[in-house]
């Protein structure tokens, strides 16, 4: 059923040049003249020909193939997005997204060696965090990787993240500028970066100004975790009336627990603070106050790193991106004093 | 910077093998004897050498890369989900998933031939319709392909979709049956055969029931335009009292318009019925009924026709997946009379 394709050698043959040349032809970087360029593509529309880009990145050592391990995608709301702006960047500077899902409960190392497997021109590691190792044999070969909102000291991989320390202390300074006494933080799933940052951030802050009554609970950057751990937080005689979720996702779930389970007022008797602003934050019903990152500025920092000028290998370099604390209805304002 | 590799040539001559031998021992399905497999596999491991899966499309016609076309994939929330399940099922059988974006103005066929250019083994598309002839040069090349909820007729493409007809009609009657008198459909954009399926099913289903009193307006399938389209249907003297939204993400806007802005009373006042499911459906300030459409189901049937077994073809085959009817709170059930 296939048809029979047309190679390179037959537009080599036609072209009166040699198979390496026709390759030349295709690569937009190819060492060749603009004339024998040009009869090569007229042969090649003669022929019916398509470069193959798979075959090119033998030769040129380039597949135009930029790998995305992403663990969980779906469940903060915050990396679809991310990964539509990553394809999106990428295909106009000419690379493809070959796509890697790490699985919920095993090491994201055990897919390592497929992702080798392919060739990629660079590696992007967003919700998940692999091994030191691993990484080190990418940028050996000159493959730059880049992680996502995922710091890990002492690897030669580099890191685009929101600034997470800064961010929390915003939001400590927030609540407390805004009267709240009884605070209360909704930390994210184990030792991420992300979710170490954001709790560190929050409690230095407020033990700094004298606040040493903080309730913590941890959800697993879900709604329903949210939702679940609202009713742990806030099904108590003496609740926090201020709560920092590490994670908007968690925010609305919280948010949902304390209203329709709970019938707590907010903000009147209970102020909500987020991280990410996901779309769902501005919807009217929410109106999650929260940290904003700028996908788009996180995705442009980190194609740069990956797409250098010539062919220097940055490793290593981490990029702290400021987040805005964003107001809208889910948190009472620092000038509305009770 | 970058280390020389270790090439499959390297392993052959420790091996005392031929190179194309090598191939066939890392190609699971090579044709080679086991002690050969096994002795071209020690020497791999003692050199440190890695399969290149690139090299190896070459040579099997294989790449063991899926392209997948997404155009505007986090508009509807519907679709993430889908890319994380194609991914981990294909994953799961040795292939990984090239991701592609469609751009939102322009015609998905422009990047069609850079997509030819990968040498993809199948294509999967989504959200988008590309144009027949591009679809059969692919599969003329003995590339499956298989279109989800969209269906174009006369194509070589398969089409795995939500039975949109079937799931609408059940919708018109479960409005009718609450006693619904006044109805509106929220329809989606323009041609799409999911768009153009459920109205059909919708209005025909009403009309076949005496009722001519349909109110029809037109969203993006996203929540802005849906809480836009819910001012306009609901904000007048005679406003319906049952709406279908062509996609849940429409019908959260919807709701939230008519709720916090106009201060409509939901189930009491207006009955609001979707289509997808989405997981924000399901979230308390929701409690959306919809039809659900099986994410699972629905990647399983299309891997299923991208994956056959032996070298069978499949073309133009269009798998209809029921949807069912999921009751929540957002809708007057039948039996509860005014």
């Amino acid at each position: 059923m296939a048809q029979q394709s047309v190679t390179s050698y037959d537009v080599a043959h036609l072209a009166g040049v040699s198979q390496p040349t026709v390759s030349r032809a295709f690569d937009p970087n190819g060492n060749i003249s603009p004339r024998t360029r040009e009869k090569v593509l007229e042969a090649a529309k003669q022929l019916g020909y398509e470069p193959n880009a798979i075959a090119r990145g033998l030769t040129t050592q380039r597949t135009d193939i930029v790998g995305i391990i992403m663990g969980n995608m779906t469940r903060s709301h915050f990396y679809p997005p991310v990964l539509v702006e990553f394809t999106r960047r990428l295909q106009s500077l000419g690379k493809q997204v070959l796509l890697f899902n790490s699985h919920e409960t095993r090491p994201v190392d055990e897919i390592m060696p497929r992702i080798m497997s392919y060739r990629v021109d660079a590696l992007i590691i967003a919700s998940t965090t692999p091994g030191r190792e691993l990484i080190d044999r990418f940028t050996n070969k000159g493959t730059p990787v880049v992680m996502l909102n995922r710091i890990v000291p002492e690897t030669s991989a580099n890191a685009v993240s929101s600034d997470n320390v800064a961010g929390a202390r915003m939001v400590a300074d927030a609540l407390l500028d805004a009267g709240h006494k009884k605070l209360g933080f909704l930390a994210g799933v184990g030792v991420t970066s992300t979710n170490t940052l954001r709790k560190k951030g929050f409690v230095d802050r407020l033990h700094e100004r004298g606040c040493q009554n903080i309730l913590i609970d941890q959800g697993e950057y879900t709604y329903d975790s949210g939702y679940e751990a609202g009713l742990r937080l806030l099904d108590r005689d003496d609740p926090p009336d201020g709560i920092f979720c590490a994670a908007d996702i968690m925010a609305l779930g919280l948010m949902d627990a304390a209203r329709f389970k709970l019938g707590i007022k907010i903000p009147d008797e209970l102020s909500v603070i987020g991280y990410d602003d996901i779309p769902m934050a501005k919807w009217p019903t929410y109106g999650l106050t929260t940290i904003h990152q700028s996908v788009t500025k996180m995705v442009e920092t980190a194609v740069d790193l990956i797409t250098p000028s010539k062919d220097e290998l940055k490793t290593g370099q981490v990029i702290l991106l400021p987040g805005e604390l964003v107001y809208r209805s889910s948190a009472r304002k620092p000038n509305k004093q009770e």
